[in-house]
C-alpha cells in the first residue's frame, strides 16, 4: 500500500502546511505547557483547538471580540477547530440528541448548552480557524447495522445544514474584513490544485461516519461527496473498536475519498499508526497522545516507550533518546527528567511534552522524506 | 545611602557574576516551570538550590554521584546553596535542636534526619554548588535577648565547625578531581581583588545572626569574621518582623562587614527592596517570591503589581507590561495569560514565571547601571 501515501501542501490563510502533518492538540488554546515559540521551533505548522472546551471557556464571544483564536493566542500560523461533536460524544454521558442538535452539560460546572450544526458553525466561525469541521454525531462502538445507518444519516443531515450555515455566515469570520496581502494569496488549496476554494476565508471539511460497517462507510463517504466539501475527514474511529479493525475501516473507506482534497483520520493515534496510516494515504492526523502521555511520564523514544517514573533511570546520565536530536535530549539526562517527574515539578511536564512532540514532528518529516523519495 | 551601593563581580569556578545581583530560586534543582535555556536567555548567572529539599530528593549522593549539581540540572553556570539551616527552621514545628546539630523531621513522609554542620557542609559538598553557606541557627521572632544570645553563640560555633568541616572536606566536590582550564582561571573572588580564595573549588560564606538586637548584630558580624569566610551572609531576617525594622538590622549590620567581601542578603525581597538594599551596599538577594507569586498569578510590572486572575483583563488587549521587552510581554495579551491562568493552564505558570523573573533582572541591571553612572 506504500505507493497509496502522498505528499501534499495545504495553503491556508495563516500558512503553509506540508502533508502527511500530524497536527498537536492545543485544547483550550494551549498546547499544555509549551509556549508558541517552542511550537514554532518545532516547525508546527498547524495546531488543533477543541470548539467544546474554546465554546466552554473562554467562551467563543470572548475570542472572536478579541479577534479570533490566532491573534487571541499569538498563534500565526494554521489551527483546525473539530466540530464539538466528539467531545460532547466523549466527555458527557448525560448527553440527548435529537433531529435539532444535541443538549449537553458542561463538564465544568454543569451548566446545559445546546450544540446545533448551526450553532456549532457559527462557534467555529466566530473561533476564525483556517479548517473547521461539520458537526457530526459520532456513533458508539458498538452498535448494530441500523443504530449505525440512522446515525449516519444524521450526520449527513447535519452535514448539509453546516455547509449551508457555513456559506452563509463565513464572511463573519472575525479577520474576514482584514484581509491581509499574504492573506489573499494564500488561498486554502490542497497541494493537488484544487479550486473549488477562493478568497482567504476558513474551509469547512465534512466528515465520514458509518461505525465499522464498510457498505455504511462507502455510502456515508459518497453522500458526503456528493454535498461537497474542500476536504474529508475520516471520524467515528479510536472509540473502543480493535486497532485491526480501524485499519481496515480507514483502508476500506480512503478508495472511497476524491485523490484531489485532503483527507483527515480524526484522533488518530500511536507512532506506528500515523505512519501506517500516512502509507495508505492520510494526509492528515491529530491525537492527544504525545502530549497526554508526556504528563503521565510515557515518552516515546527511537528505542521504544520509556516509562521515566521508573527507578531504573535514577542513574542514568544518557540522554532519553540518543537519536533525538531535541533541546531536551541535547541537554538534559534521564536521571534529571526521572527526577523532575517524582519530584512533581512542571518542569517534567514541559520538557517530556517538547520531547513528545518532537519525536511525532521528526516521525512525520521522516514519512514525508520517505514519500518524496519514493 | 546611594553612595553605599556597589558594583562588582564574582568569578565562580563556574562563570562570572554581576552584582548586585537577584539570584532566581530553584528549589529542588528546577526553578520551577522554566528550562534551563531560558534561564539563561534570560541572562540568569547564578541560580540558588536548596540543601534542605535536594538532600530528600534526589539525595546528595545521588547528585553527587552523577557529578555535582551542575552536571545533575544541565546548568553551567553558579550555583549557591542555602545551609539548609532555614528551611529546617521554616518547614519544621517540630524540630529539635542541641549542641551537635538539628533532628527534624521530612515533610514529604515524615522520616526522621539529622543536619549538623559537618552534615551540612558534607551535603553541600556533595551537591557542589560555587558558593556553599555555614550551617546555622535561624532565630525565631519575636524571641528575648537571652534567646538571641544563646542562638547567636550557636551559630558562631557552628560556623568555625562548619569551616573545618569545609576546609578539610572541600577537595571532595564532585568536580575537583576534573579542573578545567576555565576553572583553573576563573577563581572565586569578589571584584574588590579579594585574594584569599585559592584554586578552583567551593567558596563557604558565613551567615551573620543576632535577631533584631543591633548590638548583637555587630557582634555577629565580628566574631564570623574572626572566624573569617570568602563572603558573609546576613540571616534571620523575613522571619515575620516589620519590613522597617528589616531595614534597620539590615543597614546597621553592614556597617560591620568588611568592604572587600561580597555580602549577601538572605530571602529578601520585593522589587521596592531589592533596589533598596543593592543601594545600601548588599551584592547579592534571592527569594521566592518573583516565582511563587507567579504561579498565584501576581505579576510585576512597571505599573505595578498585577492580579492576572481579575475578570478586568478577560478582554485586555494589551500587553502584560508595555515597558517590559520579555517573550510574554511582547508576544501575548493580558487576556491570554488571563485565559490561561482562569483555565488552570500550566502554561500560566511558565509564561508569568518568565515575566516576572525577568522584571527582576531587569530592575537589578538598571541597579547595576544606574551605579555604574553614579
Amino acid at each position: 500500500m506504500r505507493g497509496a501515501a502522498r505528499l501534499g501542501r495545504l495553503l491556508t490563510p495563516h500558512g503553509e502546511v506540508e502533508t502527511p502533518v500530524f497536527m498537536p492538540v492545543g485544547t483550550v488554546a494551549s498546547v499544555k505547557g509549551v509556549s508558541q515559540d517552542i511550537l514554532e521551533d518545532l516547525g508546527v505548522q498547524i495546531l488543533l483547538g477543541n470548539t467544546y472546551h474554546l465554546y466552554l471557556r473562554p467562551g467563543v464571544e470572548q475570542v472572536r471580540k478579541l479577534g479570533g483564536l490566532h491573534k487571541f493566542m499569538a498563534w500565526p500560523r494554521a489551527i483546525l477547530t473539530d466540530s464539538g461533536g466528539f467531545q460532547v460524544f466523549s466527555l458527557n454521558e448525560l448527553r440527548k440528541v435529537t433531529e435539532d442538535g444535541v443538549t449537553f452539560r458542561s463538564h465544568l460546572n454543569g451548566s446545559s448548552h445546546v450544540f446545533t450544526p448551526e450553532s456549532a458553525m457559527a462557534a467555529q466561525i466566530g473561533l476564525g480557524a483556517d479548517i473547521i469541521m461539520a458537526f457530526d454525531e459520532c456513533t458508539e462502538h458498538p452498535a448494530d447495522r441500523t443504530r449505525v445507518q440512522q446515525s449516519m444519516e444524521l450526520t449527513l443531515r447535519w452535514a448539509a445544514r453546516s455547509k449551508k450555515y457555513f456559506e452563509d455566515h463565513k464572511h463573519e469570520v472575525p479577520w474576514a474584513n482584514v484581509p491581509s496581502a499574504e492573506a489573499e494569496q494564500q488561498v486554502p488549496r490542497s497541494a493537488r490544485n484544487d479550486k473549488s476554494l477562493e478568497g482567504a476565508t476558513q474551509s469547512l471539511f465534512g466528515i465520514v461516519q458509518g461505525g465499522m460497517d464498510l457498505a455504511l462507510r462507502k455510502e456515508s463517504a459518497e453522500r458526503t461527496i456528493e454535498i461537497g466539501f474542500p476536504g474529508y475527514a475520516i471520524g467515528g474511529l479510536s472509540v473502543g473498536e480493535a486497532r485491526t479493525l480501524t485499519r481496515e475501516v480507514v483502508e476500506s473507506t480512503i478508495q472511497h475519498l476524491p485523490a484531489d482534497k485532503p483527507r483527515y483520520l480524526m484522533g488518530v493515534g500511536t507512532p506506528e499508526e500515523i505512519v501506517e496510516y500516512a502509507n495508505l494515504g492520510i494526509d492528515m492526523m491529530d491525537c492527544v497522545l504525545p502530549t497526554r502521555a508526556a504528563r503521565h511520564g510515557l515518552l516515546f523514544t527511537s528505542e521504544g516507550k520509556i516509562s521515566i517514573k521508573q527507578a531504573r533511570y535514577i542513574t542514568d546520565e544518557g540522554p532519553l533518546d540518543p537519536k533525538c536530536g531535541c533541546k531536551v535530549c541535547s541537554r538534559y539526562s534521564r536521571a534529571y527528567l526521572r527526577h523532575l517527574y517524582a519530584s512533581n515539578e512542571v518542569l517534567a511536564q514541559v520538557l517530556n511534552t517538547v520531547h513528545n512532540l518532537t519525536y511525532y514532528l521528526d516521525l512525520m518529516r521522516t514519512v514525508r522524506h520517505s514519500i518524496a523519495l519514493g
